[in-house]
């Protein structure tokens, strides 16, 4: 990894200073003894730090109180046992503790930060002489978005009404020193969520300091070749993480370019070009003589969707066409007419590849790899890098047998753009309506890093209880709604 | 419970500073993977406060560190299941904890005292990107004894030297802010162990100071009619248990006296006298006519023994005795004849009660309750109230079908003194070498709360892992060795 300090630097000047506001759980029976339990509800999806007070009844404590503290987004959580929990993802995300309580009364300030609504106490051991006594749960909560920032979004429809409301706290909450992916799991700032999440700033709280902030950390700690990472950690300092997508290090490219186009900020735009335009050079080597890009077995080559069947060929040809775009328009704004031709010739021959090679013209669809695999995914980016604007494509695909479908609400947001893209804004509607409304349906306080409407507990980690459930990436309808549905 | 403030006052004017001493273990294979655990040896039994300093290897951590950390006094608790133990003693004394670590590398402070030799960590949860490096792991061992203090026991003998050794340590990691009874647990000030330790403490190393503010938590706080509590917790705040046992309130007065005879503290025996004899006129109530102090069903209405079977009446009386006998000793210290001979008359009334009622001539020894149960504790308390002189009945009472023998480390403490009281020095040496000795050889670093030299694992508690294994009652051959059997 090679560090440039004036790009971490400038990010460093961007650190936000988090507002903080105190909320309180409301306490009814709340005297344990020996195995009681006790779920405490804040009302609302929080990110904070959280400070017990906590007495006794009975005589005078002669055992330590041990607890144990279980936070959760979903009620639904705590009916999971967390013993048997053995996916792949670990087990140290699942957001609990076990304290030992050794004096009453005692405030006991928790150090870490949890992402919740429902907190569940759990007395583990106690002195059959004392019974424990929990007088107030706060919640510190923290975010770097400004509340009297937002907008409200005009409309007379309360399901998009809600909709929004929801997808407006799932960003406020992924707010945090940085866009974070979801502050209970990953909490750090991917590339995939990071431009969807700015996207969705734009339309609401419009701190456009943290996404320039964003940007320069990605182009402040990259690979040797100048790869941008797929995530950066923050902590205990900034370090990119040693994965890297196809996919994610050129949609910095785009990223930046929204950026610039929200913000007009062009000592940004050229200060970072280079080392978006860098992707672009790098990702022209995995493309074959023909234009095609070469498939690959590796897994997470490309990301496009958390979909282990799903073959990335396609979409990764559609999303390079689909930066090229962003990159033509970043060279043109920087007056590199040069640069810009150049651009624009190589986005003509990977066009015409993508059409030559990967359209199946008696299925009428994008096809992906050497088994030609029909998905959602290959229709969505063909159309995003404006190889295709039929919208029939995406009906078609759907309509085709064993056609391999979206899986996160990631894929969604495209799918979404795709449909406006190519003019079915009420198709694109009806899509949030029944994805983004259908979480909604089964109570999400913040959408969820996954949803399946029709198995909404399914998980590709094997359990439930490491899911995220204020993701970044499904913040689109923030940005859709109020984009293109304002009345 | 009413409260002195004076008394109070003169307590917390004695607060010892603790000393501290940072202790480090060695740390040899120290990467540990998801499962791993690691035992790290801190060589003696300390008292204090953990630090570990963690790093990783691999990539950089991407999910926190989930780890369990657990304390241990002797290796073999690790062997027990912690799941399973379901004893009347809380399970919130066992020492472990299980922390989440977010960011690497991480200085780990924790916030418990622990008392304990052994750690043992174990990786619950950790990702597959990295594994957890134990650099280093430190104690800052605290106690109120001071080291240079002790003077060495002077003998040629291994075997007492180990035993004096080990019996100085436990005394020293009880002495903390009072003399507490066990360090792991209960933690706190009881006066059964007090006595104990404060006649070790004459002998090592001399904190007078210590064992004068433990005097006056207890006269400070008491039960409403003047009864001297059977312990007193410290934290948050002084306040005395509400448990209250006959032999231990009566307790006080010899504890008083052998602090005035040690110091020569004329100011505090005549300040905290009526303290002291109010503990005599309550117990007074609990006579009959007779001069039998009456049985009692209720379950540790006298203590003894740590031992269910054992019928208390005949330890009570001679308990009383025994505590009449010191407090005949401050009231002629004190110059108050009248109550002097007062006590003489109450002496001599229950003795001949004792001899009359509680001697069976045909067995030989004294036997105790409506059942006429004979027990070694009887005979011990008969000799140390001076109603016998004849270490024939402990023997007899030995070799008595069914006797009620002796459990606990304190049992044995008297059981000492009464053989070195009725002049059998050479049985009394070869009981410390047993008992105590026999605890060495199993790799005491001090001595326990409970053993039995024929079931070296036996727990009143239902558990081991609740047992303390450094505790004040079985400090006894630091007194006993030092006093009597010196070269």
């Amino acid at each position: 990894m090679i560090r440039n300090a004036q790009f971490l630097n400038t990010a460093e000047a961007f650190k936000p200073i988090l507002n903080r506001r105190t909320v309180s759980a409301q306490v009814q029976k709340n005297t344990l003894k020996d195995g009681d339990s006790l779920v405490l509800d804040f009302q609302e999806h929080l990110v904070g730090f959280v400070t017990l007070s906590l007495s006794f009844e009975g005589s005078h404590p002669d055992a330590p109180a041990w607890i144990e503290l279980q936070f959760a987004e979903r009620k639904q959580e705590f009916s999971e046992d967390v013993q048997s929990y053995n996916g792949w993802v670990s087990k140290s995300w699942i957001q609990q503790e076990r304290i030992h309580v050794d004096t009453f009364p005692s405030i006991v300030k928790l150090s870490r930060r949890y992402a919740f609504r429902y907190l569940k106490l759990t007395v583990l051991g106690i002195s059959s002489k004392y019974r424990l006594k929990v007088e107030e749960a706060q919640c510190e909560a923290v975010s770097s978005a400004n509340d009297a920032d937002l907008k409200p979004y005009q409309t007379q429809d309360r399901e998009l009404s809600t909709i929004d409301r929801i997808a407006c706290r799932t960003l406020h909450d992924c707010m945090q020193d940085v866009f974070e992916d979801g502050p209970k799991r990953d909490r750090r700032l991917w590339i995939g969520d990071l431009r969807l999440q700015a996207l969705a700033n734009t339309q609401t709280y419009r701190r456009f300091d943290l996404v320039r902030r964003c940007l320069y950390l990605f182009a402040g700690s990259t690979f040797e070749n100048g790869q941008i990472s797929a995530a950066i950690f923050t902590e205990p300092e900034i370090e990119a993480d040693d994965t890297a997508m196809f996919d994610y290090s050129l949609l910095f490219v785009p990223t930046l370019w929204d950026y610039y186009e929200a913000t007009g900020d062009r000592e940004t735009l050229s200060e970072l070009w280079p080392v978006a335009y860098r992707q672009i050079g790098l990702a022209r080597d995995a493309f074959d003589a023909s234009g095609l890009v070469r498939d690959s077995n590796v897994l997470g080559w490309c990301f496009t969707d958390w979909n282990l069947q799903l073959n990335k060929q396609t979409s990764a040809q559609g999303t390079y066409l689909y930066c090229l775009k962003a990159a033509k328009q970043i060279a043109e704004t920087l007056e590199d007419t040069k640069l810009a031709a150049q651009i624009e010739a190589d986005y003509a021959q990977k066009r015409d590849a993508a059409l030559r090679y990967l359209f199946d013209a008696k299925k009428g669809v994008f096809v992906s790899g050497k088994d030609r695999q029909v998905s959602v995914a290959s229709q969505v980016w063909m159309i995003l890098g404006g190889v295709s604007d039929d919208a029939q494509i995406l009906f078609r695909a759907k309509d085709t047998d064993g056609v391999i479908g979206m899986v996160t609400p990631y894929m969604y947001h495209h799918y979404v753009q795709a449909l406006i893209d190519t003019g079915r804004r009420e198709d694109a509607l009806n899509t949030l309506r029944a994805y983004w409304g259908g979480m909604a349906n089964e109570g999400a306080d913040t959408f969820w890093e996954l949803y399946n409407p029709e198995n909404p507990n399914e998980s590709p980690y094997g359990g439930t209880i490491v899911l995220s459930y204020c993701h970044a990436w499904s913040c689109a309808p923030a940005y859709f709604l109020r984009k293109y549905y304002t009345e």
